[in-house]
C-alpha cells in the first residue's frame, strides 16, 4: 500500500476535529436542559476527538501534495468511518444507547442521512442527544455536497467526475469553472433552506427544538424525528406542506438553484432530470391517492395528503412518515418500493440510484430496442441535448448492477437472522438508499432493534456505502486496490 | 405495417398445423383411458387447428422470400401465441378447465416450459389432459431449441445472433457452419435424453404414464407433474437422483454435448458458462444444506437430498419440488430467489436471465472497478479466451435492465389483486423466468388460481415473453416497430 501516511493522518485528523467541534451546539443543548450524563459524554467526546484530530494533523502537517486516486478513495471512506465512530461516542458514553453497535448504527444512520433507528422509544432519549442525532443529518448533508461537488474532482476522478457523470448538460461547464466558489454557493443555499424552513416551522407552532430537529431531518433528507410518531405527531397540514416543499427542494440538483439564481434563467424547465423527478412525484402521488381512495383506506382529501407526503418522503429518501404505509394496499406499497430505488437527483442531499441514472438506463433500454430493429443504426443517448459518452453509459449500468448485487448479497446475509423476506429486503434497500423506513418489521412504525450486532454493523456499512455512491467503499475490498501491480 | 400477409399466413399456418398434429398422442391416451369428453375435445381441436393451418398455408403458398427482421419478430411471437391459444382448446372444450383464461394460462405455462398451474387438484384432471399438459413442455422445449439455434439466424438477427451473444467462445464458429445440421443434432440429443430418462424412471418403478409425464417435465425444464405432491409423491431417492441428473443436463448448453461428442473432446472443462453453472449448483447446494441442517429443518442426509434437488430444480427453471421450500429458513429462501434470476445456460431448455449473461455482468462490474482505479486503462471483457465485443456487453446490460423493469412493472400491476408483496413479486419472477413455483401463495404447494383473469393473462404473456428472451414480445409494443419511418 503506497498511501502516504502523512496524507492519511492529515485528512482523518481534520475529520476528527470537525466532528468534535460540531458537537458544541449539542453540548449547549445539554447545558440548557441540565442533562448531566449527556454533558459529561459530550465533553469527553469533544476532548477525545479534538486531541486525536490535532495529533493526527500534527503528524501530517508537512503533507501538501495532491492525493492519488487510490489514496483518495481510502481517505474519503475513512473520514466517513471516523464520523460514524466519533458520532457514536456520545450515545454510548451517556448510557442512552449502551450497546456500541447500536450507537454506531444510529450515528451512521445520522451522518449518511438515512434515518433508520434502533431506538424503540425515541422520546426517552435526552434532548441533547436527540439534537445531536438530528444534527448529524445536517452535517452529513453538507458532507455529501462536499463529496459531490468539491472533493471528488480534487481526487482527480475523471475531471468533472461524479458531477460530470451525474449532471450532464448545460450545468456542467459553468459549474466546474470555479469549483470552490460553487461549493460555497451550494452551502449558502443549504443554509438558506435551513433558516427558512426553521422559521416556517416555528410559525406553524413548533417549539424551536422541534423546528430545528425536523429542519435538520428535512434539508439533509435524513428523517430522524423527536417524537415516536414522526410527523404524524403534529397532525398539522401546514407543517406537512412545509416539509413536503423542503423535502422536494432538497432532493433537487442544487446546481439548478445556483445557476438559475446566478444567471436569472429558469434552468429547471430545460433539465431532463428535474422534469422526470417532478413527473414521478406527480404521477406516483396520483396513482397512490387513487388506490388509497378506491381501497377505502382514506377519504378523498386524506388520500391526496398522505399520498403526496409519503411519495415525496420516499423519493427524496428523507423517510418521514405521516402514516403507517406498511398497512396500505399492495399496489401502493409496490409503487413506494419502486421509488426507493429511484432516489433523488444528482448533487442533491438525496440518496438512492438517482433520477439521472434511471433516465440514462431508460434511454439505454430504448436504444437497445431500436438497435434490434435496425441493427446497423447508430443511436446516441442524449440528455439535455448533449450526447452522453458511451463510457458514462457503461459506468451507469455498472453502478446499477453493483447496487443490485450489493442488495442481493446483503439480503442473503441479513436473512441469517431469519426474519421474513420483505423485512430483510427492504431493510437493505432502505439502508443502501439512505431512505429510512422499509416494510413489515422495519416499516414506519417499526425499527431496527431486533437485528443482531453483525447485521446492524453490515447495515451501517451499507448506509455509508450508499452515501459514498457505492464505489468508494466497495473498491477498498477488492484485491486490486491493495495490490495494484498484480 | 409492411409485413407480407403471405409470409404471415404461411408461418402461422404451419404453427397451427404442428400444434394440431402434436395432439395425436394425447388423443391416443384419451382413447386408451376411455375419456369421452377429452376424445371429443381433442378431435374437434385437431380438426379446427389443422383446417385453419391448412387454409393459412394455402393462402401463403407462394411466399418464398426471406423474412425481414421486423416481420420475423412478429411471426415468432404469433407462433407462440397460436400455440398458447390452440393448446388451451382441449382444456376448455373438455370442461376440465372451463374458464378460458385459466386454460390459456395452463397452455402458455406448458409451451413456455414454466410449469405454473391454476389447478388446485391436478389429479382430478383426465389422464389424457394431464398427458397433453406435459407434452406441451416437450414441444415447447423443442421450440426453444429451434428458436435459439435455427430460427433466429434465419430471421437475420445479427448473423449468429442469440447463440452468438449468448454462447461465445469455441462453440460458435463450428456450430454456425451448418445450422440445420446442428438443429438436427440437438434434436437427436433431446430425444435421446427423453428416451433414456423414461427408461430410467420405468426402472425406478414408475408407470409408463408417470414416467413420460415426468420426463417431458424434466427435459423441457417445465415442471408439470401428474400428482398434487409433485416428485414428493414417489418418495424415492433413486427417482430424485434421475430427475436431478436430467434437470442439470437439460439446463446445460446443448452445443456442448454436440461438440464434445462430435469432436471427441471435453468442451465442458473449458467452458466458462458451464463451470459457473456447475459451481453455482455446488456452492448453493452446500450453503442451503448447511442452513437446513443447522436450523434443524432436516437431518444431515435429508438436508443434502432436499438442497441438491431444489437448487437444481430452481436454477434449471424446471420447478419440481420435493418439499415445501416456502417453509425453509429465510436464508435458504433468499438463495433460491437469487437462483430464480440466474436460470440455465444459453441454448438449453432452461429459462431465466441465463448463466452466461450473469457471467458477463459480473465481468462488467469487475471492469467498472478496475477503470475507477486506473481511469486510462483499457480493459477488455473476455470469456473462454475470446474478447466480447462492446455491443454484446451493452445488449446484455440492456437485456438485464429490461428483465428487471418488466418484473417491477408487472409486479405493480399484479398487486392490484392485493395479495402480499412476496406472492406478487415471486409470481412475476417465476413466470418471466419460466420456473414454476415462487413463495407464499404461489409456493410449491400453492397455485395461481386466486389471481384475477387480467392478472392471469398478464402472467401468461410474461411466460411467453420470458421464453422469447423478452425482446421479441416486448419489441412489438413499441411505436417504432409499427411506424419505422417516424
Amino acid at each position: 500500500m503506497n498511501l502516504s501516511l502523512q496524507a492519511f493522518s492529515k485528512v482523518t485528523g481534520l475529520a476528527f476535529m470537525v466532528i468534535g467541534l460540531s458537537m458544541l451546539p449539542s453540548l449547549l443543548v445539554a447545558c440548557i436542559y441540565h442533562e448531566l450524563h449527556a454533558i459529561l459524554a459530550f465533553v469527553i467526546t469533544i476532548m477525545i476527538t479534538t486531541v486525536t484530530g490535532w495529533a493526527l494533523m500534527f503528524v501530517g502537517r508537512d503533507f501538501e501534495d495532491d492525493l492519488k486516486i487510490r489514496d483518495g478513495f481510502l481517505v474519503v471512506t475513512l473520514c466517513w468511518l471516523v464520523a460514524g465512530f466519533a458520532g457514536a461516542l456520545p450515545f454510548a458514553m451517556s448510557g442512552a444507547i449502551p450497546n456500541f453497535f447500536d450507537a454506531f448504527f444510529e450515528s451512521c444512520s445520522g451522518f449518511s442521512t438515512t434515518g433508520c433507528t434502533i431506538l424503540t422509544d425515541i422520546e426517552a432519549l435526552p434532548k441533547s442527544l436527540l439534537f445531536w442525532r438530528s444534527f448529524t443529518h445536517w452535517i452529513g448533508g453538507m458532507g455529501i455536497l462536499i463529496f459531490a461537488i468539491a472533493l471528488m474532482p480534487s481526487l482527480g476522478i475523471s475531471g468533472q467526475n461524479a458531477a460530470a457523470s451525474e449532471a450532464p448538460g448545460p450545468t456542467l461547464d459553468k459549474v466546474t469553472a470555479k469549483m470552490s466558489d460553487t461549493a460555497k454557493s451550494l452551502y449558502f443555499i443549504y443554509i438558506l433552506f435551513t433558516v427558512v424552513q426553521t422559521i416556517l416551522l416555528l410559525l406553524g407552532g413548533m417549539s424551536l427544538f422541534d423546528a430545528l430537529v425536523h429542519t435538520f431531518g428535512t434539508v439533509g433528507t435524513g428523517g430522524f424525528s423527536s417524537s415516536n410518531d414522526g410527523i404524524a405527531h403534529f397532525g398539522s397540514v401546514y407543517i406537512e406542506v412545509v416539509i413536503i416543499v423542503f423535502m422536494i427542494l432538497c432532493g433537487t440538483n442544487f446546481n439548478l438553484f445556483f445557476l438559475s439564481f446566478k444567471q436569472k434563467y429558469n434552468y429547471f424547465i430545460h433539465d431532463s432530470e428535474f422534469k422526470m423527478y417532478a413527473g414521478i412525484i406527480l404521477v406516483f402521488s396520483i396513482l397512490i391517492a387513487l388506490n388509497l381512495y378506491f381501497s377505502g383506506v382514506f377519504e378523498s382529501g386524506d388520500s391526496i395528503r398522505y399520498a403526496v407526503f409519503n411519495v415525496s418522503s420516499v423519493i427524496t429518501t428523507t423517510g418521514y412518515a405521516t402514516t403507517d404505509f406498511n398497512l396500505w394496499p399492495t399496489f401502493s406499497k409496490m409503487l413506494l418500493l419502486m421509488l426507493m430505488f429511484v432516489g433523488g437527483c444528482a448533487s442533491s442531499t438525496g440518496g438512492g440510484i438517482k433520477v439521472i441514472r434511471i433516465l440514462m438506463l431508460l434511454k439505454l433500454i430504448r436504444r437497445g430496442i431500436a438497435t434490434r430493429l435496425h441493427p446497423n443504426a447508430v443511436v446516441n443517448i442524449r440528455i439535455n441535448e448533449t450526447t452522453i459518452p458511451s463510457d458514462t453509459i457503461t459506468n451507469t449500468a455498472c453502478h446499477a448492477f453493483i447496487y443490485l448485487m450489493i442488495i442481493f448479497i446483503s439480503t442473503v446475509l441479513i436473512s441469517l437472522n431469519n426474519f421474513d423476506l420483505v423485512t430483510n429486503f427492504t431493510a437493505v434497500i432502505t439502508c443502501v438508499g439512505n431512505i429510512g423506513p422499509g416494510f413489515e418489521l422495519v416499516g414506519p412504525m417499526g425499527n431496527f432493534s431486533m437485528f443482531s450486532g453483525a447485521a446492524k454493523f453490515l447495515l451501517s456499512m451499507l448506509m455509508l456505502a450508499g452515501r459514498l455512491e457505492l464505489f468508494t467503499l466497495f473498491i477498498i475490498f477488492t484485491p486490486k486496490f491493495w495490490h495494484p501491480d498484480r
